[in-house]
C-alpha cells in the first residue's frame, strides 16, 4: 500500500486529454487563465462551511512531478503526443495560487482559491485540488457543528476504521480539529500532524479475561493516571459501574490519586445511562469521576443527549463525524473564470438555467465586510483591483435581489485571498494545525453572527456584488444568451 | 503527502494501550485468541453486501512493521513500556487469517474474516483491517447497486475530486471495479490496478475557445477516434447537440469513420434531453453516436431515467457512488469470539439487549448451502470441525425463530472461508481484480436468489445455526446473563 501516494497522477483522465489538446494546440499553448475554486451549498443546510485542506494543497502544487513510469504508463494508454509525454517528464507547476487563510469562514459561491497559470498547467491540478478542497472541508464543517453542539465539552475523534481509507482517517483527523475537536485516536494523524492523541480500551480487553472485575484491576494495574473503564461489556448499571467503583476504591485504598479516571459507555440509552451512572459514582464519592460517551454521535444525539440532562464530560465521536454521514459531500466545483488575451483578461461564463448555478466571471476580489462592532455584515466581490471606498455610502448589490437598493457606511473589508503560490514557490510559512484551528474559534466568537451558527434555518450570509462588477456579469450573460 | 501512508500506525491509540497491557501481564501474554470480522445491516436496505479489501488487507498483515521514528513517536507519548517498545521494534504479525474469499457476496452476522493469533498482534490489526474491510466492501455494495440499475449499460467511476481524499479515490475506484463498474477516469487507480481508464474533455475545454463550435472542431481534431463533446455549457438543445452534429459531419466529409464518438450531457433534464438529443442524432443519421451522461447519479435516478425512456448509452457516476452517499457508513466489527486455555478453546460472547447485537461466540465454520439448483438457500454456522452430513434431513436453526423445525436435504454445502495468511505469511496467489468481479457477476447470475438483488424490501438471506453451536452459544448466554 506503500506506493500510492503518489498525488502527481491522482487526476481525472480528461485532465491529460484536454491538456494533451491545449499543449499542442498553437493557439492554446502558453494561454494564461485564471480558475476558481467554489462551492455552491453549505452542508447540513447550515449557515456555512470551513475552509481546510490548503496546506496539502500547496504542498502538492510546489512538489508535483511525474516519475519515469508514470509517463510509461500515460503512453501506455495510445492516446498522448510524444512531445506532450516529454512536457511531462519535465512537469513542474508554474502558476500562482491565491486563496482564503486556511480555517476561514466561508459561504457559497465565493472564490475560495484562484489558480493562474498557464492553461495546461492549470488543468492538470484540477482534481487534486478539489479532492483535498472538498474533503478536508466537508470534516472541518460537521466537525464544527458537532463541537458546537458539545457546548464546551471535549469532542474526540473515534473513527478511523470507519473512514474511506487511510487518507480519510489521517487527513479527516486534522480537519476535525481545523473544526474544534481536542484530539483523535487515530495515532497515525497524531504522529504527523502533532494532534493530540488518547484511548483506553475495547470491549476485548474485557471479554479476554475471566470475569469484568479482573479486567478492570488489570487495567488500573496498567494506567492509573488514564483509567477510563469501559462498562458496557454485559450490563452497564448491573456489573460495568459497580465493578468500575470497586476498582477506584481499590485504587483509593493503595493510595493511588488518578490525574485521569472515569468511564466510557458505547452502547444503549446515553442519557438515561450517563444519569444514573453519575449518581452512582457521586454517591461513592468519585465526583471527579469523568463520564465518556461514544456510539454514533452526532450534533443531533449530542444536542438530544444534554437537552435531557445527560451527564457526560466528553464525546468519543466515530463514524457520523468521519464520513460526515448525514451529507457526505462537499461540492467543490474548479470553473474558468478568466482567459488572458495579449494584455487583457477575458471573463468567462458558465451558463446554466438557475441563476446561482451560473458561475462569476473575470479576474475578481473578495472582501468581507464588518461593521463597526467587527461583526461580518456581508461578503462582496468587485472586479479584481476596483477600488473600494467605504468612507462614502456604498452600494452593495445583491445578484439575486438586484433591485434592492442597499447602501452601507462606517464599514471596514477585509481583502479574503492571499497570495499563497507565487511562479510555482509557496510564499507562505506552513501553518501551525493549532494556529488554523484557533481561527476557526475566534472567527465564530467575534465575527459571525450567531444568527449563521444555529442549525435549523439559520441566517444566510450575503454575497453582494460591486456595482461595476454586476453591470460585467449582466452584459457577459446577454452576450452569451 | 508522500510521506503519510505507513499503515503500520494507522491504528486506533487504544489499541497499543491494550497491547502494552496484554505484553506486560505474564497470563495474557502469548495467549492465543480469535477475532471475528463481521458486518451487522446491509447497506441501503439491500439484500447483500459484497466483500472488498482483502488484498489490502493481506498486504498490509505480511509486511506491517513500525520505523524506528514510529517507535520513538510512541515513546514520546509517555505511555508504554520500555520492553513493548521493543517489542515494537522487531514486530512482525505471525497469525493465521482465514476469509471468505475477496468478492463472495456476504451477509450480516456471518464471520467475513477470522483473525487467530496472540492477543497482541490479534489487537494491534484491528483498526486497519476494519478501514479496509469497511471502505471498500461499501463501495463495492453501492456500485454494484449502480450497475445492477444500470441494466447492461456501462457505468464508469468519475468520482476523484468528491472522494474522502486520494486514497478513498485509488481504493474507491478498485472496489468499484468489482462491484462491476467497467472503467474509472481516475488516472492513479488505472495505474494501480491495470483498470481501464476514460475521459474527454470538461466545460474548461469549451469555455477556453471562442466559441462552442471552434472548441468542438479543435477536440475532434485532436481526438477523432475518442470523440465525445460536452454540449451542456451553453444550451444542450438549442446549442451543444446542432454544435456536435456539425463537427461529426465535418469528420465524416474528411471521410474519418470514428470507433467511438457522441456527446456526454452533465446538467438538467437527462430523461428528457437524451431522448431529444437521440432523435437529433438519429435524423442527421449519426445512429451510432453515443450518449453518455453524468451529474449527480445513483441507482435511483438511472431507474428514473431509464423507466422514463431516457436514451443513454453509459453513465458516468461520481460523488454517490465514489462517497456511497446514501449510506457511507459501512459497519463491520471485530470482536473477540474465543480464547485458547491449554488445548481447549473457551467461546467469548458480547452481550447486548437486542439479539441481534449479540456476537456469535466461540472458533466456527460457515458454509453457503445450495439447492439442486444450485441456488444459495441459507449460510450455516457450526462449531469449528464439527461434521456435516447432508445426505440425511438436516436440521438448520434460525437464531432469530428458534422455534421453527427446519429440515433441509440434498443440499451442498460450500465452506466460506479460506486460510490467506499463516503463520504470518500469504498462503494463495494475488488475485487479478478482473478475476474478482467476475466472481461478483458469477455469483449473481448464478447463486443468489433475484429475491435478494431487488432494491424494494429484499430477501433476508437466512443465516441459520447447527443445533450443536446453538446450544453452544445458549448455554453462554445462559451462563453470562
Amino acid at each position: 500500500m506503500r506506493e500510492t501516494n503518489n498525488p502527481a497522477m491522482m487526476m481525472d483522465l480528461y485532465e491529460l486529454t484536454m491538456a494533451n489538446g491545449y499543449f499542442l494546440d498553437p493557439e492554446c499553448q502558453g494561454t494564461k487563465v485564471a480558475f476558481d475554486v467554489f462551492y455552491r451549498r453549505n452542508p447540513d443546510e447550515g449557515g456555512f462551511a470551513i475552509f481546510a485542506g490548503l496546506e496539502q494543497i500547496v504542498d502538492y502544487l510546489v512538489n508535483m512531478n511525474f516519475s519515469a513510469e508514470d509517463v510509461e504508463y500515460l503512453r501506455s494508454l495510445g492516446q498522448f503526443d510524444e512531445r506532450f509525454l516529454h512536457y511531462l517528464e519535465n512537469f513542474r507547476f508554474h502558476g500562482d495560487v491565491y486563496a482564503f487563510p486556511e480555517g476561514s469562514i466561508i459561504y457559497p459561491n465565493e472564490p475560495i482559491i484562484t489558480v493562474v497559470a498557464d492553461i495546461t498547467e492549470a488543468q492538470l491540478v484540477e482534481t487534486e485540488i478539489l479532492a483535498q478542497f472538498n474533503h478536508q472541508s466537508l470534516i472541518a464543517t460537521k466537525a464544527q457543528r458537532i463541537v458546537r453542539a458539545a457546548d464546551g465539552r471535549a469532542v474526540s475523534d473515534f473513527g478511523a476504521r470507519r473512514a474511506h481509507n487511510n487518507d480519510a482517517a489521517v487527513y479527516g483527523a486534522r480537519a476535525c480539529i481545523i473544526g474544534g475537536v481536542k484530539g483523535t485516536a487515530t495515532v497515525l494523524a497524531g504522529q504527523r500532524f502533532d494532534i493530540p492523541v488518547s484511548g483506553t480500551m475495547a470491549h476485548s480487553w474485557v471479554m479476554l479475561f475471566e470475569d469484568e472485575l479482573t479486567a478492570f484491576r488489570r487495567f488500573a494495574g496498567c494506567y492509573p493516571h488514564n483509567c477510563i473503564l469501559l462498562v458496557d461489556t454485559y450490563d452497564v448499571l448491573n456489573s460495568g459501574v459497580p465493578h468500575a467503583i470497586q476498582v477506584f476504591r481499590e485504587m483509593q485504598q493503595q493510595g493511588i490519586r488518578s490525574r485521569s479516571y472515569g468511564i466510557r459507555i458505547d452502547s444503549g440509552d446515553l442519557a438515561y445511562l450517563t444519569k444514573k451512572a453519575r449518581i452512582m459514582l457521586d454517591e461513592a464519592g468519585f465526583t471527579d469521576a469523568k463520564i465518556i460517551i461514544s456510539n454514533s454521535l452526532d450534533e443531533y444525539t449530542i444536542q438530544s443527549i444534554l437537552a435531557q440532562g445527560g451527564q457526560v464530560d466528553a464525546f468519543g465521536v466515530g463514524e457520523r463525524m468521519i464520513t460526515a454521514r448525514s451529507e457526505p459531500v462537499f461540492g467543490g466545483v474548479y470553473k474558468l473564470c478568466a482567459v488572458q488575451r495579449g494584455e487583457h483578461w477575458e471573463p468567462r461564463i458558465k451558463i446554466s438555467d438557475t441563476v446561482e448555478k451560473t458561475t462569476n466571471p473575470g479576474l475578481k476580489d473578495v472582501y468581507r465586510i464588518y461593521n463597526d462592532q467587527g461583526t461580518a455584515v456581508a461578503d462582496l466581490i468587485t472586479i479584481a483591483g476596483e477600488e473600494l471606498d467605504l468612507e462614502k455610502p456604498y452600494r452593495f448589490i445583491d445578484p439575486i435581489r438586484p433591485w434592492k437598493q442597499l447602501y452601507l457606511e462606517n464599514c471596514t473589508a477585509k481583502k479574503m485571498q492571499f497570495p499563497a503560490v507565487k511562479n510555482g514557490e509557496r510564499c507562505y510559512a506552513p501553518e501551525k494545525l493549532s494556529d488554523i484551528a484557533a481561527r476557526v474559534r475566534q472567527q465564530l466568537s467575534r465575527e459571525v453572527w450567531v444568527e449563521e451558527q444555529r442549525f435549523q434555518n439559520p441566517h444566510a450570509h450575503y454575497l453582494d456584488m460591486s456595482p461595476s462588477y454586476y453591470e460585467m456579469k449582466m452584459e457577459l450573460l446577454a452576450k452569451n444568451q
